[in-house]
């Protein structure tokens, strides 16, 4: 036997589109499968991708379940509730049925109710009421992560009891669901969990019982926060999820968790950069430009709150018109000083290294840097002004303008998030258009009421 | 035994600081320990770094090397390298010897090469080797990531030989590190992994060549992006890395690779921002302030060169003043719409679901958002203008103006970073400011020009 060695460049120089499209022009499915398997799944969902709607959709339906669920596996959410819901209902369940639980309840949570229950009516029974039991969890908890199946033995069982389970059951204990024996009573609570190395070094005649150890367990509702913390805590893979009645009702993994974080950064960095609600260009047009726009509507609002300073200060710069020049570079400026502030804090949020109470502590950091930079660039800009415009009244104005605005705008980019997640909003959406109007607005405060203190000098 | 439940409210309500600082000012290193112990690893190192730098040093210090090296691990990387740098070399092999092989080869990178040199004299010779090894490749490869001990058994041993090795071994197989007992052949080459299920259910007498399957294996190499793939496309929990000549050298692990890919997705996030070398607020000050300085200071030029445009436009400006009021408003709208333009792209690139060769693919997708979301903004902005200002040809100056901008920013901003990518430069460093600059200049130019043309309209 050869070892199969997974070599970067052979998967990336393969490029099979020319040929998936010859295969769905002949409608052949196996010929599909083959194709989207000779790739990395990436791969293959971004060759699906190329394809129209219609004619992705008829794709899907050409393919067997299996690739079809990986495919769907690989999209994110919002993208997978779209293909899903593009295939006839009994197709659509095949393909569900392929999908882990909790995978199975993201997904349904991103279909019209109607499709949903339409799914759910084609499921088994008993799988149907785990995802409606997974589906009840919010999707940033233990419940709303876990899987709703769990691998349970009771404490007089034994050891060989476990092995025979392991040796006929489908579920595989060294994938990464972090699924370990657990020890049930009679009313569902976990008291036991067996370890591999348990299982391994004991006789097989040992009942359960003497070999377990009692288990960390997890609240349904625990949030994601606890979760990042509960597995650097413990080196451990998964662990068991209980109800309210502390019943075990699924488990945990780790690999679930940081699917959710990632997840979650991804999310932050879109929302840093003015888009709430996850685009991606496979979506209709309406609902990309619309998303869009909420967030460019209320930005124009701010905008004109900012521009309404200027509008106070006309007879100024009609007076001195050069200093339509440098308004727009002193806000803008500062809004990037801010905006490396607000970098650094929600960094520093979601490694944890900060909480909302420590925005005293934050802002002291900043004033210093904002101190430091803010002369640099004062004197930077102040010097370019004299040069370009031979008034070094009005470098002054400019420059001091621009070292006191940064100071204002690091203080409000380091500071604003914290405060924001205090009250319990969003950081990632509220800091961007906080920071820049403030900043804007008080850039072009500053130029103009410095400059109209200075006017004779600037007339000279 | 009462089952320990993980519970949000409860750890988050315990406040240590006080306890810690009275355990620290009697230098009390078992009570430090067991503080630090009663919370969070994340909250312990959030407790340490409240402190001062000398305090800080002297407080990490007194813990046990264990808890001093939990601390290490959590901290993110740069940090972690200050923590160490601030102990005596003795105790920081002490603190070392603790870490992950891993986690030794990235934090001994951050280190000045005398330190480094220290603690590697200070290591045991083979355990130093290990490290070295693993330095020698890149961070962001599979030898970077890897970890360089690997649970290496001969063909002709036997299932019970590898049972008695696991009783009696340190190594816990089901710890999160994705260790499986690979069989490697004279040369070090590893020829077959078994699985756990395969050990649980064969006789101890077999042997491990009549059990085994041949193992997937990742060159040394292999990028980050091929890992994601990798583990993606495979459920397994961790992958044998082999060097050029196809030896085992470590294995790599899922978790260390969800690690890398969230620490990438943090640091896209902060560069995104303007800031370029992931800053913490607990580094010096000369570094924070010249890291951000320095793309600032990029960005007074672009900023320059894009106020030279308003500035050959002073005689239009000084006849309708009120245009200076709108400039900024129209070059920071399309600024924004440009950014959720980079921002959508920069999700999809790390999704995986555009390339650099989709750039004419992801342009359609803007140009259409661009045209409705302009004619929206124009039109809204247009009626702003005319109702404040009284002068419908100022309202369509501008209206229209922003109409064409944002037309031009969507489509920068969805290409630009696909290009860069393309050229080999880091998106997330250069989108932004380039962006910037050209929705600058070409806004203020469309403004300045249409009024230009239309002046006497605007004059009326």
């Amino acid at each position: 036997m050869d070892a199969p060695l997974i070599d970067n460049e052979i998967i990336e120089n393969i490029d099979i589109s020319d040929d998936v499209r010859a295969a769905f022009d002949a409608a052949d499915g196996d010929r599909l499968d083959t194709l989207l398997d000779s790739v990395t799944i990436s791969e293959a969902l971004r060759e699906v991708l190329t394809f129209s709607h219609t004619e992705r959709d008829a794709l899907i339906a050409l393919l067997s379940p299996e690739m079809a669920s990986q495919l769907i596996d690989e999209a994110p959410l919002e993208l997978a509730g779209e293909l899903i819901e593009g295939q006839e209902t009994a197709r659509a369940v095949e393909i569900f049925d392929e999908l882990d639980s909790d995978v199975q309840a993201d997904v349904l949570a991103e279909l019209d109710q109607e499709d949903a229950d339409a799914i759910l009516a084609g499921l088994d029974p008993e799988d149907a009421a785990g995802v409606r039991r997974l589906a009840e969890y919010d999707a940033g908890t233990a419940g709303g992560l876990m899987l709703a199946d769990a691998f349970q033995f009771r404490p007089n069982q034994t050891v060989g009891a476990v092995l025979r389970s392991l040796a006929s059951d489908d579920e595989d204990l060294e994938r990464y669901h972090g699924q370990h024996p657990y020890i049930v009573d009679e009313l569902g609570h976990p008291v036991g969990v067996v370890s591999l190395r348990g299982l391994l070094t004991a006789k097989r005649s040992a009942k359960l019982e003497d070999i377990m150890v009692t288990p960390l367990t997890v609240d349904a509702q625990a949030s994601l926060d606890t979760l990042q913390d509960l597995f650097n805590d413990y080196d451990f893979l998964g662990f068991p999820v209980v109800d309210e009645a502390k019943a075990l009702v699924g488990v945990i993994s780790r690999t679930a968790v940081d699917a959710a974080i990632l997840a979650r950064a991804e999310g932050d960095n879109l929302r840093l950069q003015g888009i709430v609600g996850d685009e991606l260009r496979t979506m209709p047009l309406a609902i990309r430009s619309r998303r869009r726009l909420a967030w460019l509507s209320a930005n124009i609002v701010l905008n004109i709150i900012a521009a309404s300073v200027i509008s106070a200060y006309e007879e100024t710069l009609a007076a001195v018109i050069a200093i339509a020049v440098f308004l727009p570079m002193v806000s803008d400026m500062s809004g990037c000083s801010g905006n490396q502030a607000v970098g650094v804090t929600m960094r520093e949020l979601s490694l944890g290294l900060v909480r909302p109470k420590d925005a005293m502590r934050v802002w002291m950091k900043e004033v210093s840097v904002g101190v430091i930079n803010g002369i640099v660039l004062g004197i930077l800009i102040g010097l370019v002004c004299w040069a370009w415009k031979g008034n070094p009244y009005l470098g002054l104005v400019i420059g001091l303008a621009l070292a006191l605005n940064t100071l204002i705008a690091v203080s409000i980019g380091g500071v604003v998030p914290l405060l924001l997640k205090r009250v319990g909003q969003d950081p990632a959406v509220a800091s961007g258009p906080l920071l820049t109007t403030i900043t804007d607005m008080a850039g072009f405060f500053l130029v103009l009421s410095l400059a109209s203190l200075m006017m004779p000098l600037l007339l000279q």
